[in-house]
């Protein structure tokens, strides 16, 4: 199988309680591409970069299999770059800066060797440039996922109803689906924005696990409680990207095999937030994903052996 | 088996999005000791009420096989009074008018046939009337359960503290964890409160789940996904004695029952919230209980049983 991602490659400057970075590097794409390596081989990439780039981090992409044809590089031109800062409970941050820089007038061409993706993964960017992506597909992929943000509904809301209902699954956190659908229970924000379009919703819930909507039927996912979030950023980009990278490597839509991607997504979020950046997500071992699987596994079992009286 | 329920019994008023009340009953101790009811049948409240109290809920309990004997009624006196107005969110209320009654001097006497009580769940209540219980008991029961609230963190902490070192099981929610170990994180927070004492730690999210830590061990528990929470009033409190009432009628303090219990609580609590106050848990048919129960079995339920590549 094969997929692409499309999504920011980007500088990010963080401040968390733990700590502050310089600028490192971050991006929707890059979390979304190197989570999705450690399941799925076939990699590609669509996004944009400034001359400013490091080498470096294309050869650490194209270390985990991610093909960076579709990476363009701008020559006199500076990469996207966002600066945060997390307040104490980690759950709100100030954005502090914002350059689009090369994201302004993002053009995203296609490669030609691109054309067969059989999954196309659509990270956080203006939902223009996502239905762009979707309509220079020669072939439609077996599924198409995106990702957006409240900043694309204050001012885009027309261009997002619109590549929302081109896509088959949405994945979006809890804040996100209520404004989206202007309703506070989230059972009541899935069926509607279900209307909109996406046969299957993933609401992410950080600290509180994920829900996931499929056809009659949904399902609960566990997060891991931690002892502490060393730094958020990406941690949405690297369930995406988990999840899609899964799903792309078995090829398998039935609702027992998203629900298992669902657990991966989180398992690769999970290691996302202990260390600032991708800088986890570089170097992992088999071993430790599956033995965060197990341990997923541990905390949300239970067995009603007994009957009620 | 037997359970002993502390708790005020009490006159709720409420206004939610859905509609308002007069005077109802509620408190603590008949949220807990109706919920539990479904499951231990040997059933003995204290508590204390006016003479303006209806004789038809005192038969209600009776009717559901709680022993009322050790529920004080006080000629010339009133029952305690709350009344609140939640916000549109359900997530956070306002406290409209609270009048504390005959529960300013509650003596919380024990009869002498509740002396051989095997399992006491504490209500939200002063922590001294909660700690004198435990000193009025001859025989330390097999498990002693309580729940507090931020308030008694604000009042009266080091009776608070006293308190919580002589029980074996603490139930609180995520904020009043957050209040009492002053740390955010819930896995921190764990750690700390049960320094304190308690061996065994629930803290109730709400539409969040519960995490139970029990030991080295934690269970994540899921919450059903509601279409709407008609009034949140005394969720919590039926959570308590759902997984009291589970746990006294099992006798059975494994980690695995503990879930159990926790499930059946979270099952009680989510019919707690479909109607005003107590009224859902007045005649709950056991069929509708098992079919809520295999509800929280299908959401939670995943199965990884593919490795990662």
């Amino acid at each position: 199988m094969s997929l692409l991602t499309v999504g920011s490659v980007a500088f990010d400057a963080i401040e968390t309680p733990y700590g502050k970075t310089d600028k490192i590097v971050g991006g929707a794409g890059t979390f979304i591409a190197l989570a999705s390596s450690y399941f799925e081989k076939n990699q590609n990439i669509i996004s944009v970069v400034g001359d400013d780039f490091p080498k470096d981090t294309l050869d650490d992409l194209n270390r985990r299999g991610i093909d960076t044809k579709g990476l363009q590089v701008k020559e006199g031109e500076k990469t996207f770059f966002w600066s945060g800062k997390y307040h104490n409970d980690m759950n709100s941050r100030d954005t502090l800066i914002t350059e689009l820089n090369v994201l302004e007038n993002f053009d995203p061409l296609v490669p030609e060797e691109y054309q067969d993706s059989e999954y196309l993964m659509l990270g956080n960017l203006s939902p223009l440039v996502q239905s762009t992506v979707i309509t220079r597909l020669n072939k439609r992929p077996k599924l198409i996922a995106m990702d957006t943000m409240n900043f694309w509904m204050d001012i885009a809301m027309g261009d997002l109803e619109k590549t929302i209902s081109m896509v088959d699954l949405l994945i979006i956190n809890d804040e996100e689906a209520r404004q989206l659908s202007g309703e506070y229970s989230l059972v009541k924000a899935a069926r509607l924005i279900r209307g909109m379009g996406p046969k299957i919703l993933i609401i992410k819930k950080g600290e509180h696990g994920a829900l996931l909507f499929v056809k009659d039927e949904v399902f609960f996912a566990p997060a891991l409680p931690l002892e502490e979030v060393f730094d958020p950023t990406g941690a949405g980009d690297t369930f995406a990207g988990g999840f899609m990278g899964y799903i792309a490597s078995t090829g398998d839509l039935s609702f027992e095999n998203l629900k298992r991607a669902v657990i991966y997504g989180s398992a690769m979020a999970s290691f996302c937030v202990e260390k600032f950046g991708t800088e986890r997500l570089l170097d992992l071992k088999n071993e430790e994903i599956s033995s965060r699987i197990e341990r997923f596994v541990r905390i949300a079992d239970f067995d009603m052996n007994v009957l009620v009286k």
